[in-house]
């Protein structure tokens, strides 16, 4: 049932945009789910893909740059004049119009406003624009359908039917006071179900859950996944309904956050993506390349300082990537598993005691089994006794002490409000290699 | 409107518990919705939790259990006899019965599905046993709404009518032929505007977007999201309609698999958490940490070559640190990138060929900023002057040959289908850090 794209395909559209053949394009594309069309699009430069979608009805080419990556459509709306930009907004939701708002410059914004037919859909913008886009209140569209708590099935009915074009996903109708303040909400299977003079106060639920304009989005990702919402309403603090966030946001926003958590554990500051330009991704790259190479250059002033045992016993230095490698390892997958418990507790009683306990038998056992292996490569291998003593002792406390950081770190980040998964990236990791050695060295010198 | 978990209400409840204080355990909890005693629970243990489980109304103890983590539940079952189990399969939707069935022992499970009452949901689960977890048919539910094409539009309400109890959440009722073959679907928008005696057949969309069921977890997570469904019916092979899968569920499908990444990223082998057993844990960390002790005893013999240079200047061991987590950092950095592009490809053209090269022009810049850095520190802080030319090189060349490989793995195993993330892994990073310290003593080699 899906659109397939084959390989044969691909070749023909791609003749076809080269030939300028406009009916092909036109034939072969009616009738495709827009999502579908932007894959396509996906493999053509800009100018091309703005030469195919403008052969395409407006409902159609809306919907398309409504599904555009947001860094390649702020770009890509550079080539449209304002009032193509006003056609594509007329055809979305608020919520998706105020996205595509938020990209162009002031003043351009206003043109595209000032050339919206639609006065109700100028208001409910206009409100939108005042919102941050990671709040609530930047995420919730105004199309709802709403009733008053004192109408019967049959006013409510007449209220869907009006609202019916503007409203393309209904999952429940809001039941509100006079003063607008959310009260419940009915589902559509029960208004089907209702007789019509029922009245709207003897079916609605009143337990409903509910955000507010100001929730950061995460905070709305965590309410509607843990309480398996389709939709949610958004009030103000007054409890009035102003809007309401449907779950395929929310699914992009769990996407992003996903994103965000592997860039910040890579090194990698802000959202960029292959597709930027080179200035972009280094100005991405090159902040924590700088804290390594810090860290590197400090590792070197540290080692330096023995000199004198390095220069006596030179095997000394063979160890240091191990030593390094392990540290590191070992405090990354630490905080891992302490991100995951952060992000979705789910420990049946457990204080932070017991947590630690459990960290520290796992190290050890972890720690014991390395050195063990370690120990014995280095007699196989024929490495230096005293040595090799040395190395497996230091081994096993790196692992201890990066077990013990990696645990504590995201738990005291997470506590001050920053990200925890920063424990599992670059800084917290140049610190670990840092300790590593200092541990290294400092038995090396008390044992040798 | 949300229930607010605040710590006078943890210790008086905890004091209740303990005191085996019924009445008001029951009082306290009426009309909370399930998942916040999910939130409240998971801070007891599991007998007091037990206890309080019991006192809770029958479907009420179904929503808390069907909301707890999966091992967590495996573990907590083990206190439940079959025909408790029974009960709360009785509450639960098709996919949720068979998920907690899917955990218990096959004698368990028999003795359970022989206590279900209703014959309907006993053939349910049965035909639902037999997918596997993490396909499309293992996520699906049978509950669904399904009409006619020929049926009338009253006769449709009168399927709902008829099912309402079953089907918590309608989002749209499918349309079959006479074979039950999927034709496509009517939402309940429509429905409630359309007259009594239309037909079926003049209101229903049959453009509608089906998974077989056979599809991955992976898959219909892509597909949900890249259409925006929040419900998407299952079919067999022969298009026959078969069940449905929910947004809800894909959700959860997205967090694991963000999870599963995370842990990927950080060495973890399978997925464990933190509150698995001290086994299950060293099981999980010790395999990619022996990966690293092995690459840091590589490492070890490999300078062990080059001892005869390092007795001459000790001064190079002050740099591995310095090469080698350079050379991590880079590697992970480039990986991540190209795992973000194959996760959502959104890059208008650009070939092979052109990626490489940007690729290469970023890593140019970063390598000319980072080695131009150390060589300024090293003159600063009196750095030899002819190592420090050497070591800026490599610094170099390692941040070149890091990104080259960082960009290339993730590629080369999404070819051979293996997970891209694997490549910000342990095991790439090892191989990134030898591949340094090569590239680093053969610079020396050459040039002292």
């Amino acid at each position: 049932m899906q659109f397939e794209l084959s390989n044969e395909y691909r070749e023909r559209f791609q003749e076809a945009v080269n030939g300028r053949d406009v009916e092909f394009i036109q034939q072969s594309l009616t009738g495709i789910n827009p999502a579908d069309i932007s894959t396509l699009l996906y493999e053509f430069n800009a100018e091309d893909s703005k030469y195919v979608l403008d052969l395409l009805p407006s409902e159609v080419k809306a919907e398309i740059i409504n599904d555009l990556d947001e860094d390649i459509r702020e770009r890509f709306l550079k080539s449209f004049e304002p009032g193509e930009i006003t056609e594509i907004v007329n055809h979305l939701d608020s919520d998706d119009a105020v996205d595509i708002l938020n990209e162009l410059s002031v003043k351009e914004r206003e043109e595209v406003i000032a050339g919206i037919d639609n006065s109700e859909k100028e208001a409910n913008i206009l409100d939108l624009l005042r919102y941050e886009e990671d709040v609530a209140g930047g995420l919730m569209a105004k199309e709802l359908i709403k009733a008053n708590l004192n109408w019967t099935v049959v006013q409510c009915i007449e209220e869907i039917r009006r609202q019916a074009e503007n409203v393309q996903k209904v999952y429940s109708v809001y039941v509100v006071d006079n003063e607008g303040k959310l009260l419940g909400r009915v589902s559509l299977k029960r208004i089907i179900l209702a007789d019509d003079k029922t009245k709207i106060s003897d079916i609605y639920e009143s337990d409903i859950i509910s955000v507010e304009t100001y929730m950061s989005e995460e905070e709305v990702a965590q309410i509607m996944s843990k309480y398996d919402l389709d939709a949610v309403p958004v009030v103000n603090v007054q409890g009035k309904l102003l809007g309401r966030i449907t779950i395929d946001d929310v699914v992009d926003v769990i996407t992003e956050l996903a994103e965000e958590e592997r860039n910040i554990m890579s090194g990698i500051a802000g959202d960029v993506e292959e597709d930027d330009s080179v200035w972009d991704l280094t100005k991405a790259r090159l902040p924590w390349l700088i804290v390594g190479v810090i860290g590197g250059f400090i590792s070197a002033k540290f080692i330096g300082v023995f000199e004198e045992e390095l220069m006596r016993i030179t095997a000394i230095a063979f160890f240091i990537p191990l030593i390094q490698a392990t540290g590191g390892n070992v405090g990354i997958q630490s905080s891992s598993i302490v991100v995951q418990s952060l992000a979705n507790p789910s420990v049946f009683g457990g204080s932070m005691f017991k947590r630690l306990g459990k960290v520290l038998l796992v190290a050890i056992i972890n720690g014991l089994v390395l050195s063990l292996m370690v120990y014995g490569f280095n007699l196989l291998t024929g490495g230096e006794g005293n040595l090799s003593i040395i190395v497996s002792m230091a081994l096993f406390f790196v692992v201890l002490i990066a077990s013990f950081l990696g645990t504590v770190t995201p738990i005291l980040l997470n506590k001050v409000g920053f990200n925890p998964a920063l424990a599992s990236g670059p800084f917290i990791t140049t610190t670990n290699d840092l300790l590593g050695l200092a541990i290294y060295f400092y038995i090396v010198h008390l044992l040798i």
